[in-house]
């Protein structure tokens, strides 16, 4: 403490933690909250997608415990741009603990919609911020810095706190070559280098991937070239709804070939609009139409931009391409460009989508060759830049798996970070640094809530492991009304299944299964056997070893007998 | 008929039908089957994984309705190779129909396993074929053609018929340094082409992608760079049981490395001793270890070949990634390599295992970088060839999802035959090839027959339907007894919830749901409303509405009223 090189005065020298509360070994829901001393503020809210295994489960929010307990230190959140794994749950946090939102133009206008539609738009205390702001949090304040990513409007933040400066860079890229607005402020992280930055949070999204990441450039000049291609057919694009660059790509060429854009899907709806308003896509008059009046114009007059990128069941390409979008019908006329990567287990899916696409007679660009799309996040020479000038003295890979924060890892020691300067942190894990060092100092309670229709955590592993076993191997209930008295069986035992077998093909399995049951009811009667417990599991052990050993399955079996 | 140029007699000119039963529109479950007057025969009896869909489904097999409407006609099955989708229905074919089957010695050492599982092999009529070998089919034969793939002992069929040849390659790359046995017999291809072949039809897995496939023996040294980057550590090694040249590569890679190989996986283990029985695997006396034994050699001197490459929930891989495995405990001396791709669908498992591999320290090899899987198909440039050098007149793309068989069917077109001698046909078409014409003249019964546990074909769309209802929302099973005469409710009503919500915590919703169905129970009996049927629907549409306006879910709602 008494360290005469230290230019910060002893007593500023509270340490700073950082709570991971999502993000870290998985991409999606990313939250962070930084402490100092009485002081604490959060970096982004996202949500996720559930897994396969969340059966039912509409979406996936942080555990927000640890925020509650600590709500009157809370100064605020700041968001470093519009997507869902950095937005999508701020509704939720905002009914819990109503501070400050700061974010950029384009992020709040996204917010704006998610709130309205919670019903708590007009509670929030938004506040817009653009690069180079600085918002004071308490004794740390944070400095929004211009990034490129596929979204317009990221920033990433220079965190200022008692112990030093943390740079976290949100997601990004390096594009020289943006479609609007400037490139990533590289200057400002270089200067932050110069002064010395204490820690370095980076996105790791693309950290297996070498190379760089091309220009969103590239893919308007693929666009040009498939435009032509296309010659008399109609086109359709699938792309990200927030892409709002893209989306301006595919006006840009449709403006120049001379068709008119329509668009297809609620959410792409939804940002164009929003787009339009603040002044993010700029769209010549007369240019967009409503795809109600579509054909009213030749095919080879017109473009369609569309949801479906990814497959998604409900979405507005896979209605079109399983014949059950209400307004376009899509054929041999029709030329579809997919401008998007599946991302990792939506593979399947997409391809079912180009599939059913390619039966109606269209055809289909979705490879790779033609460069309709491009990432949002840096690759390895990227990643290496952004370390080489902001040369942090700690450096935490973060929105990413365990492989891609790994990879991150093996760049930065490349790069000469000492290993022991280096952390791989997990969700509920307490980070905190001080001039000097860098350690985990303890848990908090940290991990996924399930949202489930209007249920926010109703949903739990038994839940989940009830729908699991329906899901697999169905359902019988048997019912029974057994004498009060004598406890002899007076109706039943009749069998209901669901999700078994079909009953009328198997007539002579139930038969068998209720004979049993009802063997079993007789048994425990003539013992005097009457406790309800033992009844149902004997009825369950019974009933399941014969319907295994007849089908080899285990339905869940419900035995309800009734006391009459 | 009278054309003086043709040199077959007008009376054995009867034209040849192929009837595809599977594999079109998938890959999986391939099978074929070939008509000309009273004879037929079926080429390969495959099986399909079922889709995410397809709740507690084990695997799909084709529609055997029409083999079986034509079981007197049938000659016999001949056998591409030892592949799931070529040989994993063949046990339920024969419990069907028991015709002799033809196939190379790893085939049917592969299908002799499989059927004594079934209980069936002693009546089986299994016949071991060679290249070059021909099989008579009635008025049609079937000559087998060596070929690379995946595993060893791959043919095609050159199927001699009065209206002409007509080729089917089968699964097939050009691998030009095989790892055992002799390069693809390309003469005898080229030989059939000058002599003439009607038609050809050819695998289209990798019709998407351009360039060739690379030679097997390129893993080879991949395995020798990474064997020596392993340095003290453990090799763990997951790749395809099927893959015997990859199970030799890994074997020679260990014996040159000094290392003691053991092996984990009940597929791989059986692979490993039919490939040693049989002769596919050389393996050096003292090189295989038991796996229990394992842990008296140090690390440095051992390989674990384990199955698990797709990141399967029950295999070898993934228990050791969840510390699950009985035998084999992960941590920092792992080196681990993936040696496959995912196929689409898996990468979010496979994903997933590299992680969990990851957390425990290991180092893990999975990228493309460092060549440790080649495809056993055909690229572009090898599709090509075969094209080129068969000649067929008519063209039949294979083997492949729609966007596989019409990137095929561009490149056909692309090698000059007309568009009208290409088909793209589908499961359940019948296709009339004349040595002047190729047609479609109709369908037969064809699709997917679901197998869940001992069960074939019980499970249907409606069993389906009800699984999902259930995985994704939950059950409500409402009880009651009334009384026989007048109606009202004796006791209850109970309801029992599973995979809904958590009951204890819902416990208003509980006694809410209870009072409207007594409510609904009682306005019945009041207005004497006494039909099954009605009181049900009453019952589920009231609480139905009710849990949507509460939960915005809507779980299955079993009533279940008894009279008493
Ligand atoms: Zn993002
Ligand atoms: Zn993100
Ligand atoms: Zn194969
Ligand atoms: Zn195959």
């Amino acid at each position: 403490k008494q360290d005469k090189r230290s230019r910060i005065p002893a007593k500023d020298q509270k340490p700073v933690r950082i709570y991971y509360l999502g993000g870290l070994n998985e991409i999606g829901k990313n939250m962070t909250l930084f402490e100092c001393g009485d002081d604490m503020f959060i970096v982004d809210c996202g949500l996720a997608f559930p897994d396969d295994d969340m059966l039912g489960v509409d979406l996936v929010i942080p555990d927000f415990t640890f925020v509650e307990r600590n709500k009157d230190k809370i100064r605020g959140v700041v968001l470093t741009h519009g997507h869902e794994d950095h937005i999508g749950s701020l509704p939720y946090l905002l009914k819990q603990i109503n501070v400050p939102v700061y974010g950029t133009r384009l992020t709040l206008g996204l917010v704006e919609g998610k709130l309205r539609e919670h019903g708590i738009l007009n509670k929030a205390k938004l506040n817009v911020i653009h690069p180079g702001d600085v918002v004071q949090m308490g004794c740390m304040s944070v400095e929004a810095i211009h990034v490129n990513h596929s979204i317009p409007d990221a920033v990433a933040f220079a965190i200022r706190t008692p112990s030093g400066t943390i740079v976290m860079t949100g997601d990004f890229k390096i594009d020289c070559t943006p479609i609007q607005g400037e490139m990533i402020d590289l200057a400002r992280f270089a200067e932050l280098g110069k002064e010395g930055v204490l820690a370095l949070m980076a996105d790791s999204t693309n950290a297996e991937r070498p190379g760089y990441t091309k220009s969103e450039r590239s893919v308007g000049e693929s666009f040009d070239a498939l435009f032509k291609k296309a010659e008399h057919r109609r086109i359709i694009i699938a792309t990200f709804a927030s892409n709002v660059h893209r989306v301006q790509q595919i006006i840009d060429a449709a403006v120049h070939y001379g068709r008119k854009v329509a668009v297809s899907g609620r959410s792409m709806v939804n940002v164009v609009n929003i787009g339009m308003e603040l002044g993010y896509l700029s769209v010549p008059d007369g240019v967009l139409v409503d795809i109600d009046v579509l054909n009213r114009y030749p095919k080879d007059q017109v473009v369609i931009i569309t949801t479906g990128s990814q497959g998604e069941p409900m979405s507005a390409l896979t209605r079109m391409a399983m014949s059950d979008h209400r307004k376009v019908v899509v054929g041999p006329d029709d030329y579809i460009i997919i401008s998007a990567n599946p991302i990792p287990g939506n593979e399947k899916t997409v391809g079912h989508v180009v599939n059913e696409l390619m039966k109606h007679g269209c055809e289909v660009v979705y490879e790779k060759m033609y460069e309709v799309h491009v990432s949002g996040h840096a690759c390895q020479e990227e990643l290496k830049i952004m370390l080489g000038i902001v040369k942090p003295k700690f450096f935490i890979p973060v929105h990413g798996e365990q492989k891609h924060l790994h990879k991150h890892m093996v760049l930065a020691k490349g790069m000469g970070i000492p290993a022991d300067h280096i952390l791989i942190s997990e969700i509920g894990k307490v980070v905190e640094l001080t001039p000097n060092s860098m350690k985990v100092v303890g848990t908090v309670p940290a991990g996924r809530v399930l949202v489930d229709g209007l249920g926010v955590g109703d949903v739990g592993s038994i839940v989940l492991r009830d729908r699991k076993h329906l899901a697999e191997d169905g359902l019988i209930v048997v019912v029974a009304s057994i004498d009060a008295e004598s406890g002899f069986v007076v109706s039943g035992p009749d069998i209901v299944s669901r999700g078994f077998v079909y009953v009328r093909e198997s007539e002579m399995l139930m038969d068998d299964a209720k004979r049993l049951v009802r063997r079993v009811l007789e048994d425990c009667a003539d013992k005097n056997v009457r406790e309800w417990g033992t009844i149902k599991n004997r009825v369950r052990e019974d009933l399941s070893r014969l319907l295994y050993e007849r089908t080899k399955r285990s339905p869940m079996i419900l035995p309800i007998i009734m006391e009459v």
